[in-house]
């Protein structure tokens, strides 16, 4: 059944070659000290729904999240992860990317998703499911952001929270034409490809 | 403690009635027998989030859903339901208030969310979790939509869907001023205040 499940076909080589080319390394998500297995899973799947490359784990004072084989889990195999338990490891991270991070937040120095311009490298900071991003990590950022809500309870789940913010940055990135062009030269993209055509 | 919880303070009363003067009565979800009720609930949250004032349980082959008393299925008290067990039911419903309804689908016939003018009223119907929109609907609805996707995983969490449906409706409607006007005159707004302060 493994090998019915992910035959060697050309559909499913054209598949994963469509499907890394639309991968950027220029949209990501932190997720800092997020607990809960079920939003860590949740939050993968987006991630792979909308394009990105690669999850930042930032975990200072809860265990890195081991995922199980679910269904929705099965989106971290297409999605890559990188681990970090200082804010100098993510920060140096993000920096060499060029990517800027916006840490969501309810704070007063926060701005409404649609201010920023999310064609631009952005990294989305999502925290705990109680204690919200580490502050250790707010003096870092280059901005904060909320979901503009209009409703009696005033927060989001988190795993709905960063879909919300990735569906609003591929829906800025589509209209902008940038899904348009991989994200790597074509000998990455190949590599890539033969990678995920072994998993 | 209940009394501590919900206090008749001017505060209270403050944001009862800010809430309610931003509810919108033209745009709902219709849940299409949903099973699982933490969908439910996260679903409820997001219109409570975005100013849905009322939830349209279509249920024919499921069970109606009872919520427990968990923190995100207390939006629940916050947005009005109808509950419907025939299309027609159903779609006299949106009719009378002139809504027109978009199933999410992946059929050939759905259209990018990005290409609706979600200020107009409007309905999404969400579906089960296995078998999608009710089939007996899909003749009766005025469009199809799908949430453009670019990963390996072909399908979201229905919660997760109808959280980026609703967040596009109200940004649209946010950018046009839609939020800006009750959508009750004073005397009903008033009414809604005094039961809400009640609960």
């Amino acid at each position: 059944m493994q090998q019915l499940s992910k035959p060697r076909t050309p559909a499913r080589e054209a598949k994963i070659r469509r499907v890394l080319s639309l991968r950027r390394r220029d949209l990501t998500v932190v997720l800092s000290n997020i607990h809960d297995p079920h939003n860590v899973s949740a939050i993968y799947r987006s991630c792979d729904a909308f394009g990105v490359a690669k999850v930042h784990l930032y975990y200072t004072d809860t265990a890195f999240p081991t995922l199980g084989a679910k269904s929705s889990a099965s989106a971290r195999k297409w999605v890559e992860t990188a681990r970090h338990t200082t804010a100098e490891s993510l920060f140096g991270a993000l920096k060499e990317e060029g990517i800027r991070a916006l840490a969501t937040s309810c704070s007063p120095a926060a701005h409404p998703l649609g201010e920023y311009d999310l064609t631009r490298p952005t990294a989305f900071i999502l925290g705990n499911e109680h204690r919200g991003v580490d502050p250790a990590l707010v003096p870092l950022v280059d901005g904060e952001v909320y979901i503009p809500m209009y409703g009696m309870i005033q927060s989001f789940n988190v795993s709905v929270a960063a879909a919300i913010l990735l569906a609003e940055a591929s829906r800025q990135r589509q209209a902008a034409g940038l899904y348009d062009k991989p994200a790597w030269a074509e000998e990455e993209l190949e590599e890539r490809v033969a990678r995920w055509l072994r998993k």
